[in-house]
């Protein structure tokens, strides 16, 4: 905590002044054009490994970066979802995962979440995860089968994305996108899910992957 | 998109050998000290703030930096506290809100929200924010009725918190602590609510601010 | 009620006669390759407009052919649902809207709903296809949007059927496949949903329509 | 698949002939005078058993028949009868239930569904069913306890039906009737719940039974 | 608060005393025979008004009297009478409304709720009775509609209670009885719902009612 | 039943005439300055404990005297609170455990739930109280852990009751208090939280223990 006061002094000592003008702009307005939905995990820094500034990636974190189905009760992922979207009106929309999830560990093992019960009723909006590596993954190692479970996450958590009134309408109108990404914490590379090959492929500078909007999956085999 | 995709080049060109041995590290496991609850507000870099470094905070986004009561359908919010404190053993958890909150505006504006019925709903977990705000300061100028709404919103959802199994558990053991924070955009400021004068006032380096755990609400004068 | 008594003495005294061997055989079990969704409307006879005789659909119907998203409580449609492919093992499922459809037009005129506290709460499972004829159809004339209505909730259930663990694992197998219909009460005809042309087309014998799985929709002009 | 679009083809070309003059009148409006809720098994025909046409009955089906009271999250059955009585203003409510009943053995084979959580979820609408077999006939043989449990969970949801307000309210006026019937799929009998008796007996022309609307049960033992 | 100290100072020192022997003895445990469920309101005083010791009574209290249906979350109500019923073994459930109840009159007048969203909410589980109320008898004036509201929730509310599974295989065994009361506040009287006159009676010392088991509500005149 | 019934005669010819005008005047209105909240035992009686006269207290009671979060359905709980604060303003709420609950034992042995699922559920509201008596108290003798239980759980309760918005806001003007009892049956003493010493004690006539609002526990050892 100490440590934290004192980076909060140096930020205002230091890093803040050559900030200043454009925070006094902010402070009028948002306007993101990117939502970046992730895990909560503290390996993640969305700013820093897509070097954005101050304003531009409106940012949902939970643990597992999943989004329930909005058929029940409200959620903050659907409620925080549709801002973006509708009040924001952001164009891009990321589901970014990562190697090493506690989440989806816990997905994998549920014995291993009797004291965590919230946790493991969270996770039952993976269920399809879940049954997906099972079904079709279950003869892989164990690290294997964890990175399938994180990539085909990130996949399902997308379809559940696809299902909200103002993504599904937006998405008719052909100017919101959608994009399915995994960080790989040991390397620093961000593999995004590429519709030709039914893959997560590295992202590089020059090849800007197209939207995973209709991602049919086969394969899941990039990292 | 295209320079969220340039920024991942540069990051792993340029930043990621220097950290390289941090997640090689982090690789192996995280262990956090601190849960931040934040809005998603793209406004808001928790890391850049606190001048935090990959694996220092576990970090819960969502519009209005809201945690919905345990009573209802498992929320990502419970789901995520609960694993920060039961499985990462975090030793602090700060809600940070902040200045300009487009969440807040909508909870003092319910007429606004007719698109956004997620919000909407969303809102409602904010409900005795709301109350308060109506009984208490209902006669302030809009302006000061906003910076009274984040400012008590920060301290219903502290509230919420300790009603959590887990959360309730550890107060009582004496190490786990809660605080309660509001950024200020414009300035770079940031605010802790402090027991002793039952109000928010900008943290300094040398004084250090004590838990909000008991916090009994008088005053919220300090932005 | 005096009617169906009548019938039902018919039924046994008339037709049961040349089915009696089928019946005994399906009193064992049953293993339709079918699961038939469609509207409770009392104009709609799956087993006539298909010609199938018992044992050959699995029917599912209520108010609307909605599918509820499997985020809230267990409703019966996910119920039924998952009956029918995890433990009958169907392979083909059709949702079947169909023109006038009742639901559809209180779904467009929520001020008729007033005293149908329970029809407008369902409806709300429909919420995305009200939300895509507002934000694409709003300038047709009531007809006209009636039906586009029909047809995109057909195409807007079968997103929410897809996100069925048990059907998403299925379908990646690709031993499961989805159909979209909508029929022409007045004229008797079946209208599928064409990937192609993405667009309703007129099923005719000699051209089977492949499946909707991956529906990307555009159009909505075949009725 | 190949096999319905065949049929389709069949029914437009000798069956909708004959029907067209019906289906002309049936798309200005349909005035069913019956709700039918039955099973969504396939060996089930409701207008072939009672030798309906379109238009007569309004029919809702799901996996066993269940009816989930209205004190939840609205469900398709509560709203599709609401729209029946409340909009249609239906004269006749039937629950039929079945022989063989694949639910019905489920809710006594729980075990058996622990593929199947969304079955098993749903199955607790008929928890009444199963602690009342399990209290009342946990004595008897197997297919016999099936017996008992497809003939209580008929009137079990008779019970749930009473509990709808549009339900109640018509009953108390009575021009509202409900029947509770079970299909046996062996002979093609059917069985209706005789309030005197207390018991199903098979349905005979000559011989209308009198509604089940205030069914005190205590035998269960006609079929 | 004063007088409450008092109070419990007084019945320290001058009534416990009799009563000790009883305490010591129910401190092993408790065998109530009946389940008392009645409005908060603070004019109905169980125990006094039947005369009944500590040990008679259990007794169940909110506002309105109402047992919510178990179709949704598990309602404290619920809970309560299945540990009357199951754990407790009770013989008699009676249901007690009262004259002048404050419930009763926000159901009727559901404008006055607007502050209080959370009584608006729970008076949803009353539904029926005011759907019965508006149908039946919105010709008379305001006074004698409260009364029938009243009476007829009374019987609402033991058509919930029906449908809980213990209570629902109990009464099949003929063990356990319903009782629909009323309790006039300005004369003291209390009147029991009668099958045979269908209507509330006042309770006369040497005729003991019936129990309400089967009521089937025609009139509701008593009062 | 019989022995009620007589009860009631006898309250009618003896007691209720001294009550006459007090009940007239209740008819008009009721205006209790206490909200008592306790446990649907049958070994408690609010009035006779604290010799209060009807009218005086508003009386809610169920299984554990457990208060739900508002996060979710509203509860009859919440509601009726609601009420007593928002409709009539009472100035004091209790909440009132004792010794021998039935419910507490079942909250520290789950396995004998297995037949009351609707107290299995119920008793989640009281989680938090499980929690800390495991974490807390794991090494104590069953007795101690029940009064532990009882005591922990008035606490927890009152925690959850100051989350709602009603009671937050009211307790800001200062003009609502929370006061934690503990009631023991055998004795008839009556406990109260005292903040001072963090733990219950006798209430004696000459001693008004202050409100437990601000309570923080780290003792609970009086009883
Ligand atoms: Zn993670
Ligand atoms: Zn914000
Ligand atoms: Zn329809
Ligand atoms: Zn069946
Ligand atoms: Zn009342
Ligand atoms: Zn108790």
């Amino acid at each position: 905590m100490q440590q934290l006061i004192r980076g909060i002094h140096q930020f205002q000592t230091e890093d803040f002044r050559p900030l200043a003008t454009l925070f006094e702009q902010l402070a009028e307005r948002q306007s993101p054009e990117t939502l970046f939905i992730t895990c909560s995990d503290s390996r993640i820094d969305p700013n820093l490994l897509t070097r954005s500034r101050p304003g531009d990636l409106f940012i949902l974190r939970n643990a597992g970066n999943i989004i329930p189905l909005a058929g029940g009760t409200t959620s903050g992922e659907v409620a925080t979802i549709e801002y973006a979207v509708g009040a924001l009106g952001v164009k891009d929309i990321i589901v970014c995962g990562h190697t090493h999830c506690g989440a989806m560990k816990g997905l994998l093992h549920p014995e291993s979440l009797t004291e965590l019960p919230a946790v493991a009723g969270w996770l039952e909006h993976a269920a399809t995860t879940r049954r997906i590596v099972t079904d079709h993954y279950g003869h892989l190692p164990e690290d294997r089968k964890l990175v399938a479970a994180i990539e085909e996450n990130v996949l399902v958590q997308l379809e559940h994305l696809r299902t909200l009134p103002v993504v599904a309408s937006r998405l008719r109108r052909g100017d919101l996108h959608l994009h399915g990404w995994v960080y790989k914490i040991e390397t620093g590379e961000v593999f995004a899910y590429d519709l030709e090959t039914q893959a997560f492929v590295a992202i590089a500078e020059h090849a800007v992957n197209g939207d995973a909007e209709g991602a049919r999956r086969r394969a899941a085999t990039g990292i």
